[in-house]
């Protein structure tokens, strides 16, 4: 059976269902200061720089953990203690940095916008010509909160224009859409081995410019998260300063060869597109609602309304699509009751279709009575 | 082929080889909020707790990266701004803990001795007597730069006779050698999942004293090394605050239960004293000299002085080992010029009397003159 519930295929924001070739990777022990593990490596960066740009000018550090672990270690090390930093939030990764630059004791400024709105770039440039005082801007290129797409482009130019420093949660947009050094200036970006990558979960990376990671010593609040010396470190040995996810990165390793073999950031980001739609479409044919309209739709995760109807558990409408082999999200809004389904991963047109079958199924198991479809 | 090349068994402080039904047990994926991973989680914690004493008056802290990110989280955490640590050193691993509370911002007080000598108890019966605003020690187990065993036990009873905590480096030795907190008082050790429990790297954990850790709120530096969030929200959810690693933990599930049908910490640590004991043995006998007497000697990882003779070179000698399928580890004293081999791992008493057989093959292709055997 292709659905199970003993392995439910993952519609969420990650952990993600990965090949079977990508978790096969992992069934070889390296040593880590070992010259065959020491290439692997090498190359797995080479890749990730080459992704976000011209690899001359930019340099991927990799962080042991996860992606928040790479972002701690992005908004840690960059930021310097005279810094103040403003942080764009829609939500909980918004959020989540704002309390990691309060708890390295850093200056931070808030624009925030309700979950289901965009950053309102008109509202930054007026913060940033307001207030000197603000070296960096950070934001979220995709909010999977609701799975909203930020302007990131617009931010990008905005802080550029008014000379001031970005640093770029990217974690579940990288390797599906464009975001490159080329085009969007950036000090860093933040982005994991698990989401559009579809690597395993275990490791986080920052693809910075070099010329800002140089001007970065010993301002990290740890030594773990110390992406100056973990860099320095690697340019020098080639090696991780601190036991490595060896497993790990041989997965990367390989996920990295088959995002190459699908062409790349546009053949992934259009796989994922498809995977949107027909989620989308499906959804609302059977009278379930988005909580965003298409334009700002991420092809990353798509947040639903919970029906109206006092039917309707949230639990039995998981363990129902559980028992058909699909494991969705819980909303994590607070601006409306919600479920969220993921459209990225080893996923494909036929999965999402199933998907969509197997809501239709536990609707009529619940007794649901949707409204009829637009 | 038994012994390759392509994938040489592991004689090193880690990343380790790890038996083949561990690293299978990768090849599925988990969703992290899903039951079946929360079940699977939790059973982990508890074995850990288990091992170290009553899981009653213990917790278990995972923390995502590597053992280093637990030591770091550890001291991060249970440090108090207002608290001064004592660190003893005789090693990098301790060296480590220095740096990483001087980071921090926190007042440190260092007691240290050579590479190849233990933590002198004496020295730190009469600074902890001389320094009250001393709060904390902080202890390596095993310094794996050498491979001495420090003397713990008397170090945590003279840190309990004087009223102060104690936070364990267990890294290299949880579950192999007993750290009880029924015999050992303590408030925390931190420990990884990919050295004697002989799971794959990408994880570490903090065993604490829940009545220490309760204690800890806000006080880490950062937001992803912070013990205290990360227990609570584990206690009210059943999930990790950020993605977990869910291949790794999937495997060290696997490596727990092989480790307790191996006869718990008694049978691995009596497999590694043997593999031990065949190596020094066998090692002395084509000519090596230890490091280290072997009252001082962990069945870990044993420092062999380099040969005093012009035709050695570590180079060649790693690669003829590794052409044999081994590999070892360079040294990392100042005390002397050194190489390291490691017992700990999916190795046996065959595997070891191997890697002893290709060391002889190796004397041997270099022409060295090695001295008589003693």
């Amino acid at each position: 059976m292709r659905y199970s519930a003993e392995e439910p295929l993952l519609l969420t924001p990650g952990p993600l269902t990965t090949r079977a070739s990508v978790k096969a990777a992992m069934l070889r022990d390296w040593g880590s200061r070992d010259s065959a593990f020491i290439d692997l490596n090498a190359d797995v960066l080479r890749q990730l720089a080459a992704l976000a740009g011209d690899p001359d000018e930019l340099v991927a550090v990799p962080m042991q953990g996860s992606g928040s672990f790479a972002v701690e270690a992005m908004l840690g090390t960059f930021l310097p203690p005279t810094g103040r930093i403003l942080v764009c939030v829609n939500g909980a990764y918004g959020d989540r940095m704002v309390q990691m630059v309060r708890r390295h004791g850093r200056n931070v400024a808030v624009l925030e916008q309700p979950e289901n709105q965009p950053n309102d770039v008109q509202a930054l440039e007026r913060m940033l010509a307001a207030d000197p005082a603000i070296s960096h801007v950070a934001v979220v290129h995709c909010e999977t909160t609701s799975g909203i797409l930020n302007p990131l482009a617009d931010v990008a130019h905005s802080v550029a224009r008014h000379g001031r420093r970005l640093l770029i949660d990217a974690m579940s947009t990288f390797g599906a859409l464009p975001v490159d050094a080329r085009q969007i200036p950036f000090d860093a970006l933040a982005a994991s081995s698990n989401k559009c990558l579809e690597g395993v979960p275990g490791m986080g990376f920052v693809i910075a410019r070099r010329a800002a990671l140089a001007a970065t010593e010993t301002q990290a609040p740890a030594l773990c998260l110390d992406l100056f010396a973990q860099e320095a470190a690697m340019r020098m040995t080639g090696q991780w300063r601190f036991t490595p996810p060896t497993h790990v990165i041989a997965a990367l390793h390989q996920a990295l060869a088959e995002h190459s073999a699908e062409g790349g950031v546009a053949g992934r980001g259009e796989r994922y597109r498809q995977n949107c739609r027909i989620l989308v479409e499906g959804m609302r044919a059977l009278g379930f609602e988005t909580l965003l309209p298409d334009a700002l739709q991420a092809p990353i995760i798509v947040t639903f309304k919970l029906p109206n109807d006092p039917a309707f558990s949230f639990d039995r409408f998981y363990e129902a699509l559980r028992q058909r082999g699909f494991a969705i999200y819980p909303g994590k809004l607070t601006v409306a009751p919600s479920f969220r389904m993921g459209c990225i991963g080893a996923l494909g047109a036929s999965e999402m279709k199933a998907a969509v079958a197997a809501v239709g199924e536990a609707v009529a198991e619940m007794g649901l009575a949707m409204p009829a479809a637009a």
